[in-house]
C-alpha cells in the first residue's frame, strides 16, 4: 500500500534510487570502519555495538545529512562524520528503546533485538558506548572552519540527543502510554523523539558547507521539522497497515500498547491526508533553493511514500 | 580505619580542606545551574537527572580537573566545564551501573538509587540524557585556543567514556562476576572502568592551560594512571572494612557478588601495602612540578586516606 494516493515508484525519480543506494553503501562502509572491531576486547560489547548498527536500516538520517550537504556544497569528509554520528545515535536509541524496561521489543530490522541476542546489560552498555562513539566521530575534526560556528554545530548535535531532544521525547512517550494525548501533545513528543535528530541531520549536514542567509536557514529549518513530522505520521500509518515482515519490527504494537498515535487521534484517512499535506509543505520549504535541493526533495517523497 | 598506617588528618594539609570545600561548592553550584530545571518538561526526567547528580558525592574527578588546571594555570571557566562534564559522566555511569540488569543496587550516596526512587525506564533515560548533557558542556566553548589541540582534548574525553574506556570497563566487570581474574586482568578492567575517566579529568583539566613538554606530559599521565588505580584499590579495601552507613552505599557487595577485587586477589594486607606504594608513586610522578602540583599531590593523599 502507499500511504498517499500516488504510485510509490514516483519516489524513484531518475537517479534517486542509485544515489540513495550509493550513500547507503558509503555509510555502511564508514560505520563498519568506524566501529571498534569485534575482535577487540571487550569483544561481547563490541559485537553488540556492531550488531546494533550494521547491516540494516534505511539510513534516513545519513541520507538527509548528505542531501543537506549537497545544498551547501559541503566537503564530503565532514558530511560523512555527521552522517555516521547521527546514525550511531539513532542505533543507540533503538537499542535502549527496545529494552524490557522501555518498549520491550523482540524484533528489530528483521532480527532479534540486541538484548535478546546478547543480554540486557550488554545491550544497555552497547547503547551507552554508541553514544560516546558518536561524540568521538563528531568532535574528531572541525565541521566548520570558524571555531565559534563549529561549537554551535556541536551544541546543536548534543542538544538534539539529550533531555531537550531525543531522550526527552522518549520520556514523554513513556509517560503517554495509556494516556489521552491531544494532537498538540503528540506533536510535541514526536518533535523531540524523532524530530530533533532528523533536524540535526539536516542542519548539521548543511552546516558543514557554505553559510546560508537568514531566510534560507529558516526555510531549511522548516523543511527539517516537516520531514521529521512526516516521518512519524507515516510510521504510525505503517504500524497499522503494514505487516511485521514488511516492517522488520513488530507491527500493530502501538494499538496493542494503547499508545497515542496520529492514527489513533486523527483516524487513518485524516492521518494519510496529513502525510500528503506535509509532503507539500516540505516541497514548498525547499522551493527557493532550486535544483540544489533536489535530493532533499526526493528524500521527502521517499519518507512519505515508503512501505516500511 | 585508615587504609594505610598513617593518621587520616595528614590529608588535610594547611589549606587543602578549605580548597576542597570551595571547589566542591563551586562544582555543586555549576551543576545546579547547568542541569535543566526540574520544572522544565519532561519534568520527571529532569527531576531524575538532578536527583542523580546533585547533593552528594566527593566530586573527586572535578577536584582532579581543578588541581590539574592549577598546574598549567588554566582559565577557570574552561576548567569548570571539564569538571562539570566529567562529573555528569560519572553520575550517569552510577545510575546505569545501579540498574537491576547491572549491579542491582538500591542505595547510593545514602539515598535510594535513581531507578528505585523513580523507575527503571526513567533512570535509563536520565543516564542517557546526562551523557548528552556532558557532551553539551564540553563542546560549548573551546578548551584550547588551537582548534587541533581542542579537537584532541574532546576526543580524549569521548574515548574515556566509550567502549575503549569506562563503558568497556563496565562490560569487563560484568563478564568477571564469578570468574577468577588474575591481577593483570583486574587492573586492566579498572584502568578502563574508573581509570579512564579519572585520567581524562586530569589530562583535560591540565589541557585547558599552558602546554606541557613531553616529559611533563608523561609524568602527569603516570600520575593520572596511578591515582585512578589507587582510587580503586582503596574502594575495594573500604568495601570490606567500612560500613554501609559510612560509604552511603551497600558495603560488602563485592564479596557477596563474588566479584574479583584487589582484596580478594591480594588479601587485605597486601592490598593496603599496594595502596601505600601507589601513594608514593603518585608523589614521585609529581616531583618535577614543584609547588604547582601541590593540590594534585594533596588529592592523591585524600584518595588514599579517605574513609568512604
Amino acid at each position: 500500500m502507499s500511504v498517499v494516493a500516488e504510485p510509490a515508484a514516483k519516489a524513484a525519480q531518475p537517479g534517486f534510487a542509485g544515489w540513495m543506494r550509493a550513500i547507503q553503501q558509503e555509510v555502511e562502509h564508514a560505520l563498519e570502519l568506524r566501529l571498534p572491531p569485534a575482535e577487540l576486547d571487550p569483544r561481547r560489547l563490541h559485537e553488540a555495538m556492531r550488531y546494533a548498527v550494521l547491516g540494516g536500516g534505511k539510513r534516513v538520517r545519513p541520507l538527509l545529512a548528505y542531501a543537506a550537504g549537497e545544498l551547501t556544497r559541503a566537503p564530503l569528509t565532514r558530511v560523512e562524520r555527521v552522517a555516521v554520528a547521527v546514525e550511531l545515535i539513532h542505533a543507540y536509541s533503538l537499542v535502549h528503546d527496545d529494552l524490557p524496561c522501555m518498549d520491550d521489543d523482540v524484533i528489530r530490522r528483521g532480527r532479534p533485538t540486541c538484548h535478546v541476542w546478547f543480554d540486557e546489560a550488554t545491550a544497555m552498555l552497547a547503547g551507552d558506548a554508541l553514544q560516546s562513539e558518536a561524540t568521538l566521530v563528531i568532535v574528531e575534526g572541525a565541521l566548520a572552519d570558524d571555531p565559534a560556528r563549529n561549537a554551535e554545530l556541536l551544541q546543536l548535535f548534543a542538544l538534539a540527543c539529550g533531555s531537550r531532544g531525543m531522550a526527552g521525547g522518549q520520556a514523554i512517550d513513556l509517560a503517554g502510554i495509556g494516556q489521552a494525548f491531544s494532537l498538540a501533545e503528540l506533536e510535541r513528543m514526536h518533535r523531540l523523539k524523532t524530530g530533533a535528530l532528523i533536524r540535526a541531520a539536516v542542519l548539521l549536514g548543511a552546516g558543514c558547507g557554505e553559510r546560508l542567509d537568514g531566510e534560507q536557514n529558516a526555510a531549511l529549518s522548516r523543511f527539517a521539522d516537516v520531514a521529521g513530522l512526516a516521518f512519524q505520521v507515516v510510521d504510525d500509518i505503517l504500524d497499522v497497515e503494514a505487516s511485521s515482515s514488511q516492517l522488520g519490527k513488530t507491527a500493530g504494537k502501538d494499538a496493542l500498547q494503547n499508545k497515542p498515535t496520529y492514527v489513533s487521534i486523527l483516524g487513518l484517512d485524516a492521518a494519510k491526508a496529513k502525510a500528503a499535506r506535509l509532503r507539500e509543505e516540505a516541497h514548498d520549504a525547499l522551493a527557493g533553493f532550486g535544483d540544489r535541493a533536489r535530493r532533499l526533495s526526493e528524500i521527502a517523497d521517499f519518507i512519505i511514500l515508503r512501505r516500511n
